[in-house]
């Protein structure tokens, strides 16, 4: 089977990590068909749209998507691509690596990020004059879908510790429904769990990631506490993620379009190459994900680094070491 | 005047902090009325309801309430409590203090958090089998106060930087109207500031929050932030809070009743001190207000300590301490 691969660079070093992690792939031979698709704030002057019909259409029917970034329009590119390729769950480890600076050196965490519900639900109004509300939404469905997809996760990828993050003392009913359906599938495996409230959580995990392995998280509680652990880690740069449906799936670094150094070639193209490793993943091509991760992860350790890390190596330079060492 | 001061202890730690700040105001001999209130875990034991009617009257009739801590009961006494004294500004300083231990010794921060609105509107339902839903609430005019009251904070406490932290850009009417209604006043002021996602502003707080000093938030923002920044400082056992209102105001620690230490004897104070420190200067005694919080810094950073920060100190001998210095 030959996977079409969408491939979605958006805005500003969009352009610069995507091609780059297109080259790891292309390196591998696995015979993928890449299908290029535009989208982004420069498409939404050209188009009147970020997102033309043919980039949503490319996304639905091809086996994978690659998208890098978008810039003020984000929201109205990721959001739609999101829902197009049916993902409910976003996957988010946040990892420090050997010899890079981090505030916490010891994270080593994955965020299963529910990724169509709570306050993303598109449901809002302006009831009355300076009134505005807006529906959050939580179904047992959903809520079962991404608990399991997490216990899952911890299972084949070894991990120990799954805490489930919610804010039920106060969100009684919709998280309280996240809460006791995730609790209910952790009892019905048989499987160990931790619930923690996501304001205590916040504090905990910058105080002791280290004793965190899986994290199960409501939409809005998975952005946050996902962008935190970036911090820990030393920033959105290093950061992949996937965004996985039932068919179909999406991968994209979790850093934006960066303007401030888009156009210079010196990005660091690095989650953007481990996002591809998601992707091989994904595809079941799981040897050859292993080989680009660690790929990156050789690089990361011995260099040559992107200004972002101190170093001076262009996008390319950095792409090329990868490849060096595949 | 005579201010008549609630004191509501609560449970857990509640009941040894508590009187430990109550006993550094007495020091200071400003003829402050104390009258005891009951609330929290033990009280739903004894009279059916976590929060009685006699201290819901005794915290709207006071001039302050000084509150200690609830344990499994905290949301059912402290959400209405709040509203009892009609609070809007949840004010919640982080700062790390010199000699202890922190994540990033060069925070100090002020979350000016609404105290209102956002997902803690209460109105939530399960509209069908297995889907719940919940209506966040903004408006202008909450929107308007709580952004007042964060630039006059500002400029009263001599702070540069405001951010109003949002989500916006996914939350549009809603945190839309909040971050317009801030921008706006601040516009009308005349003052600068900054605005930013608050999953943005998770990482960066991480990384560097010397680079803020006045956030001003929506309700969950505030929640979820400012215990990220307790992270940053040390955990919770130093961060005292206010809920400030037009003719009331609640004075608590940001901690909760920690029953692991509870009955013991041992829990840091400084939480509840500091909060006192905060009464005092919400009833303009400024002077006795510096003189609180000056000499719980000196004895935080002289000792004695008490064991979360690795001394061996009592509750009493730290509070004593605290005393001797004032
Ligand atoms: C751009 C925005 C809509 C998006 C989100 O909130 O999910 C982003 O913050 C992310 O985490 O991918
Ligand atoms: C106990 C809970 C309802 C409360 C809140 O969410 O406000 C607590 O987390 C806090 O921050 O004081």
């Amino acid at each position: 089977m030959t996977a079409q691969i969408a491939v979605i660079p958006g805005d500003g070093i969009g352009q610069e990590v995507t091609p780059a992690a297109v080259d790891v792939l292309k390196e591998l031979d696995l015979g993928f068909e890449f299908v290029e698709g535009e989208a982004g704030d420069y498409v939404l002057e050209e188009a009147g749209t970020p997102l033309p019909e043919e980039t949503a259409d490319l996304a639905r029917e091809s086996d994978a998507t690659l998208f890098g970034a978008a810039g003020e329009t984000a929201a109205d590119v990721i959001l739609p691509l999101r829902e197009i390729v049916g993902s409910y769950a976003n996957v988010r480890p946040a990892k420090a690596y050997p010899g890079l600076e981090a505030v916490k050196p010891e994270t080593d965490i994955v965020f299963i990020r529910e990724n169509t519900q709570g306050v993303y639900s598109g449901i809002e109004e302006e009831i009355a004059d300076g009134v505005a509300t807006l529906t959050r939404v939580v179904t047992r469905d959903a809520s079962r879908k991404i608990a399991e997809y997490g216990f899952d996760y911890a299972e084949e990828h070894g991990y120990e510790n799954v805490t489930i993050a919610h804010k039920a003392n106060v969100m009684r009913k919709t998280d309280g429904l996240f809460l006791e359906t995730a609790e209910q599938v952790a009892q019905e495996r048989g499987v160990d769990y931790e619930t923690e409230l996501m304001d205590a959580l916040a504090m905990k995990l910058v105080m002791n990631p280290e004793d965190y392995d899986v994290i199960i998280c409501p939409n809005l509680a998975g952005d946050v506490l996902s962008d935190l652990a970036a911090g820990l880690v030393g920033g959105l740069g290093l950061l992949p993620s996937a965004n996985v449906g039932d068919d179909n799936a999406l991968f994209e670094p979790v850093h934006g379009s960066a303007p401030d150094i888009a156009g210079q070639g010196v990005a660091n193209p690095s989650a953007m190459i481990l996002s591809a490793a998601m992707l091989l993943d994904h595809l079941d091509y799981d040897g050859e994900a292993t080989r680009v991760t660690e790929a990156v992860e050789t690089v990361l350790a011995e260099g040559p680094h992107t200004a972002d890390l101190g170093g001076d190596a262009s996008t390319e330079e950095f792409t090329a070491a990868v490849i060096d060492h595949l």
